[in-house]
């Protein structure tokens, strides 16, 4: 049960990956139920461990031993090491492990402490990057008082302010969470936004009114960086069917020859976003958080899918890991496994010649991500 | 071609499965057509015998042996076969071969006269308990004459009556097959009821009143018991873009903390209701009926699929056979040699431990099932 | 890396295959541009390859040595070598290679000067029929002038005329690109047409009214040939989730009875598409397009989906090809691959006896197809 071999693992191990779209790593040392529940996308839950799951079990077999533990450790031993260790040791295990040369991390998500992007990159021995959430941005103009009629002018402002900080390589958005993508796709008048903002300005809340979340989407395409687009997968609070990618069609017709727009996760719409990366010129796509939810055993099969028509343009590498460290290796490792399994096959089965396959492999690792995110070039 | 190998489905072999969602057998005998015709989803169809389908394959490759007919005899010599044995030691044969220590019947649904829980159980070697399918009771209460002021109570009197009868561990909805997932999730009005039950009393037919089957399903969860949710493939009478669970996820945060919800089927949802059982604590799911039709060619495959996130203790097993006694043994074979080979590789490879694998197989074969119907333990 | 061996994939070699719905061949010379433009359903990018994609993988391997070229040849020398043999001898090698005995043309789509059927067929050794797009039909009624009170009339005029040519074995509607399927399923009424009529002859533009779109689907069923509808997959003008064929339920209950209803592509769609034929008799499915832009590294997982519950009766072939000879050859060579591992291995695994096995190689890949269009059988 050594490391896979071959040319095209081999090419995969040695590269220094681009991680275009993760969070941070929680900063404090997480206790048994506070890990536990960095797990799963649902909670903890009476009687059901978090490590009877998919992720879990690849965390006993994957990670374990970077802790010094057997493979398949049990999860109280799992626990017990990880707390002996401390975050910052697990961190920097886990971390060094991943071998990503850079990290694009989403500031906007933080119910809880998070390491920033430097000092996540420097654990990872990597370079960092910032992603703006934008639905952030616009609630903390509401949060700070404006009124409706200046909310488009001052959210415009504020978002600009903030991709012009430095390191800022792009914006997201989790409209795929406030409204799904079952939305008119025009932009929305000025009379429309100041109408909408004066109900949820008056209302409070998340920014979840689907007028100011198209408006939201409008703004993204004005500041000019690539999108990131939640879609699939995710927690409890989305609504899945609301969430596929083909939904944005219109608007991706609205859009064409302006920003790239990066669908994340995907799962488990890989071939619908896929349909969307080969038909759109700005369109992108991952199965990042997915990869390590199936765990390896299954990532390959989610890749199969999410390359059956897609452009090898178009596939980025994406581990959306978060709170935990173990997430960054894993999501590295089921990547790597699973595009490295499928790409030395077909080289095996003489379906793909092997500088094709080490051709992609480089581009969906790294080389994509840096074209899309105009990153200086890798080492 | 003998039985797969491994320790894997040596103990899935030994394990009496608990069949959560099934229904009786024809207690007559069946002539040739009308056996064919219980083969398929479809109907009979001229110059398309139900024998060429992935389960009439399954059936001629599995079944035929039990019969003391050759592996993939002919449709004409496995009819004949079947008449000579006849209906109950044909039963008995297949019922027996299924291993299963548990039926949770579905008495709802009898277009055909079928066995009894009871009589299903003993021929079977296995006990019975019963699942109550909703849409019949409300359905009874319309038939022997009801004001539309008092249906709401009783609607819910029947059903209490029903689910307190010996035996009963659970209540069913079809409301996939009435309305679809995409209706309103809130509990409707007193008000709504009544004049839902007015238009419905003075129209007759059968139970399809969105408001009503809101109300149904609000019921079933006020009487505390386990509620199976026909979901996904199913016959003509479907609407199969309307039977995605993922519809449901308004209704499912309305009714977290209620009872279990059980998503039958799934296919070709499997993904969707995968992600549901993963973000709620509430929500499990099989991938009964899909099994013995895809046969066991693809029974892995699915299974993969539908285990790709799923937490091990949200997957149960069911076999839904209705009308012929194949069905009972033939999802059974295909849970026990998809779900044996998925977990005897992943041992293999050593990304699963054997005790973990093991485990996963128990669960998801039997001890799941009895934890959420408070079953007795078994054997 | 010799032909795949084992009797399932001898009796594919050897069978002509029936390529139930295809194009013409672009009748010029192609330069690299305009080659590569017609290799994928997106459109030719700055720095985007057409060639980087599933489909141009396996041109470079699979249509190479049908050039004399090495396997895996660089696009540059492809395309240079293309030219250098020139369109009619480039198109007589594919079209020889594929071994398909008749080639149902759909002659309504056609940016480019196309080969007419009878050229296309001459060029591939085999017969030519034609299938007429309903769509074409309607638009040619507009342009030469109509009133809206005689549309009606004069499109099943235009349209009985059509279908009554020499060779026309079928029609189709892209339906799918023009509203999508989520329309009421009720056949129009005339006053509707009328009116739908003259407010789309009045605008002008292609056929895109959802009323007149019904109508035409309609008028299809009243015209008694096989009905093709495009489902699933295509280019950018596409809403994908609005070309899901489970959306047509209703219409296909409307419909029992008529005419054969063929879903073409189908892709993600391949199991909603199966249980539409696995539940109404005058439904089939085929997987064309798809599987040239998959490639044989993936046209077997595209069919194991496909046929993991439909008759095998339902399953036909088709290559969709258009405009480059390639694909007539890519598109066999990947049914023939992908079914003949499919069903080789189930035979060897005894899941399948191999007379079964044939059968169904036969019926997929030619039989089908001669049954539900009453083409004269096979040689």
């Amino acid at each position: 049960m050594g490391a896979p071999e071959g040319p095209v693992h081999e090419a995969l191990a040695a590269l220094d990956l681009v991680d275009h779209h993760c969070h941070g790593v929680a900063t404090g040392d997480l206790d048994g139920p506070g890990f536990e529940s960095l797990l799963t996308e649902g909670e903890r839950w009476p009687g059901l461990s978090p490590f009877d799951t998919p992720a879990g079990v690849a965390v006993r077999r994957h990670c374990a031993p970077l802790l010094d533990l057997p493979r398949h450790a049990t999860p109280e031993d799992y626990v017990a090491r990880r707390a002996e260790l401390g975050a910052r040791e697990v961190t920097r295990r886990f971390l060094t492990a991943a071998r990503t040369g850079v990290f694009c991390v989403d500031t906007g998500y933080a119910p809880l402490p998070l390491t920033p992007p430097a000092a996540l990159a420097r654990a990872g021995g990597g370079t960092a990057h910032e992603v703006v959430r934008l639905e952030g941005v616009a609630e903390a103009v509401a949060a700070r008082g404006v009124d409706a009629g200046a909310y488009a002018d001052e959210f415009r402002a504020a978002a600009l302010e903030a991709v012009r900080r430095p390191g800022v390589v792009g914006v997201k958005s989790v409209a795929a969470y406030r409204t799904g993508f079952d939305l008119d796709p025009a932009r929305p008048s000025d009379a429309e936004v100041t109408r909408a903002a004066r109900a949820w300005l008056a209302r409070g809340g998340r920014l979840d009114d689907p007028v100011l979340v198209r408006h939201l989407l409008w703004t993204a395409v004005d500041l000019g960086l690539p999108l990131q687009l939640h879609t699939g997968f995710g927690d409890a609070d989305l609504r899945l069917h609301r969430a596929d990618p083909s939904l944005l069609t219109d608007w991706l017709h609205a859009t064409v020859g302006a920003v790239p727009v990066l669908l994340l996760h995907c799962w488990p719409y890989q071939r619908r976003a896929a349909y969307l990366a080969a038909v759109f010129e700005h369109v992108y796509l991952d199965v990042g958080l997915t990869l390590h939810h199936v765990g390896p055993a299954r990532a390959r099969a989610v890749l199969e899918e999410a390359l059956e028509i897609t452009p090898f343009r178009k596939l980025l590498y994406s581990s959306d890991a978060y709170g935990v460290a173990e997430f960054y290796h894993l999501g590295a490792l089921a990547f790597r496994r699973g595009l490295g399994d499928l790409l030395q096959d077909r080289v095996d089965a003489d379906e793909l010649h092997l500088s094709d396959a080490l051709r992609l492999a480089r581009w969906a690792g790294a080389d994509n991500a840096r074209r899309v995110y105009r990153l200086p070039s890798g080492h």
